[in-house]
């Protein structure tokens, strides 16, 4: 006998004595009627037509190769850029819905631009509208964790070959007392000015060097020899930032004394230079993805602290629901779930496209988050192949015999299994402007996927 | 049934329906009477006092943690180093007996030198007699593959906190052209005089800068930091390479100009920077173990390309048996098994304390040479754990959730199972001199851990 859904049944069969195969089956999609209806829709009459745009989605997310190819001042390159306009992670939001560290972060901005002295100053500046807040994504920028970019703030400029389109990142801001953690304080915001005034000027002709005499780097390249070193390419970046050094050596030696010290002390204890690089590439691949039509595969996923939204191919437009927690995490000693803030950053595209959560088990620093052994590190790269569509050809994860990571996240798994993407994090202080409190793996909610999916029936492409 | 040994006895029991379990059983030494009375020696009446030696020795592979703490010149440095003294490599051997890669690293060193200004004359020099040919091993020195130092050639200077005592290794020459490959040319030549006038002069300060901010360097904490991001700490250190780099940074970014520029570029290139540096570490603990008298542990391995020797705890002698081939390998395009030299270089000495062949299993870099699948890697780490009595409490392998790599090789488990370590290693051109043609998996010649079990046995210890 098969018995398909509840164990039950065949239980009552196989007391009899009789030989049962069960077979794990339980309604889609919860048994809602109007997502069964999407679900027979794109996987009938429409299935055809999306599985061949799916497939162009994860072509495009396997094989775009943007290079890094510089380093600029925000006003001179992000598009719509204004003389007072600020860069945010995540979805648009108000700034009344703004969340405290991400309110903190702009307070660093508005200071490291010098449009106010203090945090009460610019929290009245921005409150009374004369700033100009913006979704980083809408201007083909990313910024991790609670990064706030002004126009003078330094930024990677990443190209996509493919697509002939840039992205951009802000440097990462590194460890401690930053603005990226939430953090508000004169030292914080010194951290901006220090990009903006030693960092930038030592790491642009750095850059420069290396790429003169090695060509653009290709950040994937990168990406791909960390994932065999231990790194996911998002909460774990230490053996691609050191890559990245070690090939901006010769240009960094070359630097000039006092400030070329100060700077390569700054990345001598910034693991996570490379995040904001790989970033900006993900966001150019994932532009270019997005402009595939009638398809089901997200594209887009990012995190203002209030708000977790996704976006789909072929769709413009954001799907959200409230940030979720960091589910499974670890807490800096003093620090616990109480002390947590939602997820944040614009860094959860990098699980779109087979990093991060996708290739946890190629990190043993990830899997310390999951359980201490291997094993849990697998379960959640399992978890996004169960929603891919494909996997990538370039980041393979040894530990997985080098399988590719898990690529094309296809909203229809994720609504008929109710898994949604695991993405590897930090997490920050909730209230109290102290920075970093723990790291982990965030589950997204499962509501924007839904209301996705709707949205990918509804659209006239449907 | 149980059946013990020879699988036929058991089929022909199982032929006639009796139920069977097979005991892979074989004679141990494979039946030859002086071994098996080592054996049974060995494991019999004098096991308690073996044991308990073994257990000291493998607390001391376990628990040593030397410090890399600066750089000095040879002759100033390197006990019993003369105005005329060459190291050399593994176990002592006559000039005749040298292998074509040792003689051309030899004349290299010579020319460096000044002491000659050929290959020819340099030959001419040291079969006449006036050059003294040493072992570095009975110097407190140890170099990988077929390094030769002079006098005036840096050092790592390498302290052993707990036993007092130091150890030294040359700065790895890098890739290509370079002596330690068997290359004699000009250009190898420069290479050794770079090292001295160049990166000595601006990695000694940035050391030196290091040290006086963090401390002296934790060598194999560096080490088991490599084995999470998939070095094994000897075939492959470019993890910890760049980890030491980075230390280095602000150090090296104070260098001045141009000369800090040319050695950026080496270090850049150089992914076995680290390699020399754990060697040292590893040989200054291993003497310190081999200070415990009546032990079957074997605390030394190095070959000189002609011979393979080992040491063993409290006996202050070589064992030796002809330099093996190394046996699983993969060769630069246009090379083969006929351009290989014999195994060759101090750096097995690594494989005594849990790195390299027994941390196998960390590195997907490794078992590309082993099958192109981790199973490969595993495969030649449960070969040495077969072998070894004890396991690393540092050195953690994540592939094999976070088990520790095996250390200590008793000599009783070597010649019971005839299964000896496994090396990971370079490949030299036997006769050309054109440097490295590959590289792979040695295996450990048997004789030489037979004629270490049957010197245990008669030492006036046992």
């Amino acid at each position: 006998m098969v018995n398909v859904g509840l164990r039950l049944f065949g239980d009552a069969v196989r007391s009899q004595g009789v030989g049962v195969v069960d077979v794990d089956w339980r309604i889609p999609a919860g048994g809602d009627p109007a997502l069964v209806a999407a679900l027979t829709t794109t996987y009938g009459t429409h299935s055809a037509r999306i599985e061949e745009a799916n497939a162009e989605v994860c072509r495009r997310l396997d094989s775009a190769a943007p290079v890094l190819s510089g380093l600029a001042t925000a006003r001179d390159v992000v598009p719509g850029m204004g003389d007072r306009t600020l860069l945010h992670p995540g979805p648009p939001l108000a700034w009344e819905d703004v969340c405290d560290p991400l309110r903190r972060s702009a307070h660093a901005a508005v200071m490291a631009e010098g449009w106010a002295d203090t945090p009460e100053a610019a929290e009245a500046l921005i409150a009374s509208g004369d700033v100009d807040l913006q979704p980083a994504n809408e201007h083909a920028t990313v910024g991790p964790m609670a990064t706030v970019l002004g126009p003078s703030a330094p930024v990677f400029v990443v190209e996509n070959p493919q697509s002939g389109a840039r992205a951009f990142a802000g440097i990462n801001q590194g460890p401690g007392a930053a603005p990226w953690f939430g953090v508000e304080t004169p030292e914080a915001v010194a951290r901006l000015v220090l990009l903006r005034e030693a960092v930038r000027p030592v790491l642009e002709p750095a850059l420069g060097a290396t790429i003169e005499s090695g060509g653009p780097i290709d950040i994937f390249s990168v990406a791909a020899q960390g994932l065999q070193m231990g790194d996911d390419a998002h909460m774990r970046t230490q053996a691609s930032t050191n890559l990245l050094i070690r090939a901006l050596l010769p240009g960094l030696v070359a630097a000039d004394g006092d400030r070329g010290v100060k700077v390569a002390r700054f990345l001598a204890t910034n693991h996570l230079l490379f995040l904001n690089v790989v970033m900006a590439a993900a966001k150019t691949t994932s532009d270019w993805a997005s402009a595939v039509p009638g398809s089901s595969i997200v594209t887009g996923m990012a995190r203002n602290g209030t708000t977790f939204g996704i976006k789909v191919a072929g769709l413009d437009r954001w799907f959200t629901a409230p940030a979720p927690d960091v589910g499974q995490a670890l807490f800096h000693p003093g620090y616990g779930p109480a002390d947590a803030a939602p997820d944040i950053g614009d860094s959860a595209v990098l699980e779109t496209l087979g990093l991060g959560g996708a290739a946890a088990a190629a990190s043993p620093a990830v899997a310390t988050f999951l359980g201490g052994k291997m094993a849990g590190a697998v379960a959640a790269t399992r978890a996004m192949e169960s929603i891919c569509a494909g996997r990538s050809t370039r980041f393979r994860i040894p530990y997985l015999d080098f399988s590719g990571s898990p690529i094309g996240i296809d909203l229809r798994r994720v609504v008929t299994l109710e898994v949604t993407p695991r993405i590897t994090t930090g997490i920050l202080d909730a209230a109290g402007g102290r920075g970093q409190v723990g790291a982990g793996v965030a589950t997204a909610p499962l509501a924007a996927f839904q209301a996705a999916l709707l949205g990918v029936v509804e659209s006239p492409e449907a």
